[in-house]
């Protein structure tokens, strides 16, 4: 990283290549970006799934990215210099234990890969993963910069910097952008002016990853929070859904009503989709989704979702084609010219906590907006969560850093300690102890 | 406070002087300590019962101490060297809702002064007393030393350091001394030693009132966690009663299987008596007390005290009596004296967190260990709670900080939000809110 | 502040407003810009002052900004969304002492208004002052933005801080400019490519004012820092004049060899100008400033200096003229443009630590850069200092607090601690209390 | 350690078990303690002087303690319960560069052994051979307690905790003792009442060590401050000597002018002798010693009373005797007793800040009371230091972290910064320079 002297003979390195969502959006942005050109390895469990990422890769663009499937991840991170995990901790069959599992006890939940049970248990089977991971990067890479995308975010990049103090990685996550758009189309019906992209919504934006809030948001020399203010308590029962989105048809839409109640409850702008955030507080939210109108995404959607992409990845070998060169919404080429050099970017991360967000203990991944420039990225200071906000994050927090540290030392107590303590967890300790020790079972973990 | 020197002509102030209980455990320490003399200025918002404690006092001990109910808290504060806060924040009236009212809503509890709804609401009624209080201290006595035994202990003596920021307060409480006899009686039990005082047991001490934990303790040069845990491993079924306290005989007796099931989870000894553990945690043992072996304290069990108390004190006074001059027991009076100059003890006190309790917030009232000399009260440092227990007492921290601010504020959002955060309300949110509603109208709070 | 909705009616209140240096940049900056418009409040202790620049302000421009000499500090806040404080602090009398005074003593200074026994009783004399401006912008325009160009930036702002802690003030210099355009000048030189603006220097800088550092510096993909050892390495001895500007011209330049030296020995670039730097350590460079090619300001010159622009004054008023629309180089009106919301800027300010500099204690006042939006400015993590310098810039932070404390409650004894802890006054504590004491007399200071 | 069942195998390893001073009188007091019997392991790079304190061991006392000279580390510490380490660091003759090679720069020490340049280059020279103990202690008995009796102890201590995070270590230093027996004298002249012994005069003890301060004094219920204060002023001028300890006597005693100044300077009592005292700050003291009625020790004092005390060790080998039974003042045998379980203590140590003194950095070496127990030393939180003493403290807390750092990185820039940012190095940077490579070079350090 440090020696980059041309821009043209890049390295990056994709954990989790064969990945059949993050990867294709990547090649895509990447091919539509003309500042850069370079190499990407990819590196893959499934190496077979990597190597048909190769071809596809290879596909698409005008070239200037080489795609190579590679065996080992020594090979994979040698010489990078910006690396991306994007991993599937576990297989969907684990994670239909890790969400459906506990409704035979009353649980339900709407993502499950965050918090209640099934994130708890999903950052256990994440962590020695990650350990491995932080290692290779310690050994192969130490100056590169690392892009997480996997979750559970926090736990995940939380142990990326247990393991590698001096690891430079960051985790990145679009949940904030949907609410930009969110305000963008408020701007425009209540005060009649379009905005032109989401990037122009600016907001002040702090928590941790899936529960973050915005405290202050503007568009312009416009003061947003008085506005959503209205906004929201004129769409607080009927709900509002993006332009063409209308939430009954896809089951990772909404139309916000649970951040509506929480902007009532707690004064601030939630800043995730109402799937993650429901799963944040022992709220009346996940027994009655239908009339919070939103939907618990099932493992068996998922299952299908990836039947289709593998379908869709077959058709594009067969064709000989590539991606198509569109961009997908995302930050990641951005965030990966500016730590190049190429231009400069604030934009929300997840990183360990310096201050920037004052209420959340020291050194939790807390989300809040960054400086991104040429090898380097600062977070910036963003104040402190609302009270009630606070004690609910600060929970989450210590169940997060409980299930880092027992993921690492194998301490089955502590891990069991955090389980009981998240809000979801409502039912008695005997129970949730079997329900722990079941799941725990199934995944043979510990 | 500063220029004393004599140390016979001592003013202490005693608000809450109506006192049935506490006040006359004094009297009868101070009857038998040789070392101080004085007054004890008696207020209370019933000054009849002052009055008649005026009289119970002036018949006490040798004539030593004179006592003197006054009508304002100015007449008291005074000129004391000594300030002592003992007073139910409103009624046993108001403490039956505190209690009972939230049995309707399937939340029961054993004492309900400290945590759950009834600990919550009692800390909003008192502080704006506790807030009266200290800035009368502030105005009155500000070099004085303030003991205070009220409870919500934490939110109480929060409130003291909030108001007045240079009070010198601390929160007294006997919970952990029972704990010290319970390991005495181990030690007789396990090694045939018998232990003279429970004060030879040494224990280091550290949490949040009656949420303390013991984490090291010793018995001369005897490391006694090894001990406990034969011991707790022995009596975790059946149970163990002090010597001569069965604990069907009392509603404030247990076997202390709460303590040692926490015991087995945490793996540090607690330091309060099961009623009062019980109610932090959303365990098992408040649904089914018979069967845990400990007691729901009953408002009404209360009541038929106070008027047992009431004819005792009838009687004392047509008797022109006082008490008898018998160690009640509690550490006030060797407090008192510790500090006035007479000797120093170590002690555990109520104070603001300055890194005594590593992880816990700093400001926080905590309890541990505390080195008492003339005119200083010095925190000693005391690590860390147990990872687990740090989860639990942190977010019991959250909602004392949110009750003193709201109740000084009067932002009843953020009072809500922390009876929404406690652990005993697993109840739906509306549930919820209608009853704290309803609570808090009964109290006309807020 | 937070109604502004149109920016044509802007309200800049400017304490100082009879300046003849800062008053006019803005008036000319302002000038040129098209984005807003409003009313500039000019107040000074020297009515006479602010009313001749009322005359030259309003012919000024285009006649959007309107210029207005007010007598109270009341009728200059009233509504203000915009404050600059750009004071002198006494008379350049009173500088003689501070600067000259310590000659006596064989101390030499060669700004004396920052940090050694000049800028100490400088910031003695300056912290009433703005102890009054605090509580007059806490009573009259508490929401508004206050930028502050006041020496000793750090005592000034942090009693801002201090007396009104909800204001919402950063401290502003552009010594750091100067050290861009020093690395603008070295890319060109070193790598044959102009840098179009010194912004395009993209600098991580962190410290306290006039002792700042950088510890990463790019342009685009190009880091900085080894081409800087070269560099530095290369003029090391003769020194590197910036383009036009020989050091011997103006008692303003300096050919940087402090700059060098002070990075030769502590790895960072100084990011001030050597007048500046010189004066925060005992090192050779006060001794012998020919030598190391920088000039003792002295107060004769300023003297001079101002009777050359009180002619200049007289001029415009006769000619009816205003001050020639042409861009100062300072980025106060872009900073007063980003807090309106138009455009967001990352630069260096003045501001409580809230951990931006990680090895200073919180609530300093530090220079970072920071993120300015809408009604928001927000440091940026800049990590820590080199060891060596955080030895002496914490020496400093000691002492502006003790500045800031001891000129707020009149604490001589504290003042004169820091008097004796400054790295300049390397004589005997009796001569140093002789110096104090008279410097102190002169001006009649507590 | 934490299996100790019975009192009479202790094993205490002795690194510089050679010594003549501390070993003798650890051999006295633990000849006269009835408590605790075992073994005393004496390792010490000079073999044959263990082997000679062997003798004089097993000689002293009725032979519940045997001495075992041993020849590794390994040896001495296999087993320990307690570590005691009181080394030379490097010869007297090293001493002597240390303490009489800067006074050809005009720099005068008093000691040498803690700050100022010889205090630094003793530090660089102890932290290789602390780190080595370190590491030993780690492999071989990481459970026992190390008590640290070597200049300079706050580097020493530092660094035992930088290398072994997990040690159990403290720094004994019996400076505060003396000012306690000059307070007690000062009780018995002034209010005629004589202090049985110097612990009963209670004192609030904070700082580093040998520039430690007291905040708070008492004799039972008496405030000794006020007293203090007429008592210094009245023997500010003349000087207060010791009961039968004339300062012209030793060069070890003073008449305690320099605490009396500095006392008046900064409101609290520095309890440490004032040769001590004197180094810290770059007062007038060293210049004048015989005006301030204190010494500077010179090394050929210290060589000539090491040959004194072979001649006495030479005596006792010969006649085979071992040392008198006669308690030597120090501590040390009544902290073993204490952390064995034996009685519990308050006395003042130096371990890690923890918040103990709340405006110095955590985790520096900081010097104030704590309760020992069983297994457990906990600090005592005493306050802030005065304003004007923290200034001067932290800059030798920065000091002794740069010298711990740059010792065992072998930074020799960062070691130098220390140098320079020493109060007695006021020379020129280049001269500084000259000088620290001159005394580094005769060491052959770094």
């Amino acid at each position: 990283m440090c020696h980059i002297s041309t821009l043209d003979q890049i390295k990056i390195a994709y954990i989790g290549g064969g990945s059949q969502g993050w990867a294709r959006s990547l090649m895509s942005d990447l091919s539509i970006d003309e500042r850069m050109s370079g190499t990407v390895a990819l590196y893959d469990l499934d190496f077979e799934a990597a190597q048909k990422n190769e071809e596809i890769g290879n596909h698409s663009g005008d070239g200037r990215w080489r795609y190579e499937a590679v065996s080992t991840l020594k090979k994979a991170l040698s010489g990078a210099d910006i690396v991306i995990i994007s991993i599937l901790p576990g297989s969907l069959e684990d994670m239909e234990i890790d969400v459906h599992f506990p409704e035979r006890c009353g649980i339900y939940q709407s993502v499950g890969d965050t918090v209640g049970p099934g994130g708890i248990i999903r950052g256990l089977r994440a962590v020695p993963m990650f350990a491995e991971i932080a290692r290779a990067i310690r050994d192969y890479a130490p100056e590169s910069w690392v892009i997480n995308y996997t979750n559970p975010m926090s736990v995940c990049t939380r142990v990326l910097y247990k393991v590698f103090p001096g690891i430079k990685a960051i985790g990145c996550c679009h949940e904030v952008f949907g609410t930009q758009k969110l305000l963008a189309e408020m701007v425009t019906e209540r005060l009649g002016v379009e905005v032109l992209r989401r990037e122009d919504i600016r907001v002040n934006v702090l928590g941790i990853n899936h529960f973050t809030w915005i405290t202050e948001a503007s568009y312009r020399h416009i003061d947003l929070l008085p506005i959503f203010h209205e906004f929201s308590a004129h769409y607080g029962e009927s709900g509002y859904e993006l332009e063409g989105e209308s939430w009954r048809d896809s089951v990772f839409r909404s139309a916000h009503r649970v951040a509506f109640d929480l902007f009532e409850m707690y004064g601030a702008i939630p800043a995730a989709g109402d799937r993650h955030l429901a799963e944040f507080l022992p709220g009346p939210y996940l027994k009655q989704p239908e009339l919070w109108k939103f939907h618990l995404t099932s493992v068996s959607f998922r299952k299908q979702d990836r039947d289709e992409k593998r379908k869709e990845t077959e058709r594009l070998i067969v064709q000989k084609r590539g991606v198509a060169g569109k961009a997908s919404g995302e930050e990641g080429v951005n965030i990966i010219a500016a730590l190049l050099g190429l231009g400069e970017i604030v934009t929300n991360v997840n990183v360990p906590n310096q201050g920037q967000v004052s209420n959340l203990p020291l050194q939790a991944i807390v989300e809040t907006n960054a400086l991104i420039t040429r090898n380097s990225v600062q977070p910036i200071f963003s104040g402190a969560l609302p009270k009630g906000v606070e004690m609910i994050a600060t929970r989450h927090v210590s169940n997060q850093e409980a299930v880092a540290e027992s993921g690492l030392t194998k301490d089955r107590g502590l891990a069991f300690q955090a389980f009981l303590n998240d809000p979801l967890v409502t039912i008695d300790r005997s129970d949730a102890e079997q329900l722990f020790d079941h799941m725990l079972a199934k995944h043979q973990l510990m």
